[in-house]
């Protein structure tokens, strides 16, 4: 298994994103920051994803290579606003683009990313056989994710939020564009319905466990995540982990004041002191939310596949189980 | 001429909205400022232009509403961006979204906006002959207004802006939504190119005529008009008045020193004081702009309406005059 299987895919995507960045220079005022944006890299999951679900049909790749870079512009554009909306100084290494330049110009970008988006859409959405459904996956994936970044938002003014609250909120913000990219590749390749919808939930499940995995390894991961372990807990991030456990505390009548107190003070906090996080962590532990955590990636993950699965065999879709995979394993 | 003869668009417009707004409720955290946005009330002219446009053509206004009220969707989206970007704290006379919500909700609410947008622009769209050509109407509205918008922020940061560039400027930022509102109508109704042509010449005309009026009333008009007479010269807004003025000022090689000190000071401190706007008004009669400014408004005007004789007579036809002319009015 190795990303040169994928190059070819990566190099197209490369290619397009280019060409198309190309088309759009005046006002440098407004596309300096688009620029910037792409040339600070990304793995371009999802693009490729759509390349591969497009093939896996029965498709062309070629006529879906201009709503795969659409796919991309979209899930950039969520990048550069939600940057601002967290105060992220640093994406992939760089300064984000509100810090490089200014706030407005870091709105403005993302907006009109979407335009240009809408705009590569449909230079591929003229060749599927329903073109007004690749629109639809698009505007629905859009929406979508506005509501996935509202609840997230809209969670750390609440302590009362439930792991299946969490689930819809990480369905939306994470899994929605992974959907929509295999949906949109699988509509301009000319996919039946059923293709389709498994296309789409063999997505959707991958993106919920990409989740819920990088949560896990949030806790139990080392710096070569790019992260510092507990991190979620320091930022008062409501993850499953942190939700179920919750509610196991306070579900047990017997339960450790220790315990209660970290539960109390995460939530009217937003977040505990790192000198907490070993006992949060191992609190997680001692509840067995870890563990849960871990099997329901692993039935997530499986789910997928079994999905996917329902798409007969060939090498594009042998490619979309290898890209899968790659993700879970973080090697990608 | 009155409104009575509009009210019928209106109220199916406001219905329409309504029902609209009502299929997006979940999060409120997001969708309460949408709410909000639209309670606030507006002229809803791009909506009834769709409308009329539609018509004009022999097209039946309700298979455009849809479109019209994404016309609304996308036209406000434009507000509650711009509103942070320019810090407004009034709108329609209440707190802007960001101001009585916060800034997250206020950029989230625009974003969420453009996709509640797109899919309502498919209702509609599916009933045209050229549905992608309703969406890449769309799509490049969203484009040229972001370009706009980003030119109007960077005009602020020179002093070297030419009146041809406010031309620019203006079509984009303000005439292009206007354009994009009869385009749109005019394709769901079935318009040869020609006709989808006319109208949209009348309506970047009407656009382009219409915004250096409201500059011409901001040094000429009264309170009545919402604006305290030089405002542009205060806040240092690169209006074509005072971009003639400053080139003809330049070119003079007998200018007056007081005139060549106003038009440095204003470009180097982005606006002038209060006591300072009497005598740009009087610096901007002795070069003649003023004049200048007012025969150009009436000469876009004429220009705009024989583009819309182009089309046959017939009373949506009639409609499209006399919401024009209510507009250049200021009775709408």
């Amino acid at each position: 298994m190795s990303t040169a299987l994928l190059a070819p895919y990566l190099a197209d995507v490369e290619g397009a994103l280019h060409s198309a960045l190309n088309e759009f220079t005046e006002p440098a005022w407004l596309y300096d920051p688009v620029q910037y944006l792409f040339e600070g890299g990304g793995k371009r999951i999802r693009p490729i994803l759509t390349l591969l679900a497009c093939e896996s049909v029965g498709g062309d790749r070629s006529v879906a290579l201009p709503a795969a870079v659409a796919v991309e512009l979209l899930h950039n554009f969520t990048l550069v606003h939600d940057d601002i909306m967290d105060s992220s100084d640093k994406r992939r290494g760089r300064d984000t683009v509100h810090v490089r330049w200014n706030q407005n110009a870091a709105i403005l970008a993302g907006d009109v990313m979407m335009g240009m988006a809408m705009r590569l859409l449909m230079r591929s959405a003229h060749h599927a056989p329903r073109p007004l459904d690749v629109i639809d996956a698009f505007s629905t994936g859009l929406i979508e994710v506005c509501d996935g970044q509202a609840l997230d938002l809209a969670f750390m003014e609440r302590d009362d939020v439930t792991p299946e609250e969490y689930f819809t909120m990480i369905e939306k913000k994470t899994a929605r564009l992974l959907e929509m990219s295999v949906a949109i590749g699988a509509n301009v390749g000319g996919a039946t319905n059923g293709r389709v919808q498994a296309l789409r939930d063999f997505a959707r499940l991958i993106g919920i466990a990409f989740q819920m995995q990088d949560d896990i390894l949030d806790i139990t991961g080392s710096e070569a995540f790019g992260k510092s372990p507990g991190g979620d807990i320091v930022e008062g991030k409501r993850t499953w982990l942190m939700l179920e456990c919750a509610r196991r505390v306070r579900e047990d009548l017997n339960a450790q004041e220790v315990h209660t107190t970290l539960v109390a003070s995460f939530f009217a906090n937003n977040g505990l002191a790192r000198e907490h996080v070993n006992a949060v962590i191992s609190m997680m532990d001692t509840y067995g939310v870890t563990a849960d955590a871990t099997a329901l990636v692993e039935k997530f993950t499986n789910d997928a596949f079994a999905h996917l699965h329902l798409v007969p065999q060939n090498p594009a879709r042998d490619l979309l189980e290898v890209l899968a995979k790659m993700l879970m394993a973080r090697s990608v």
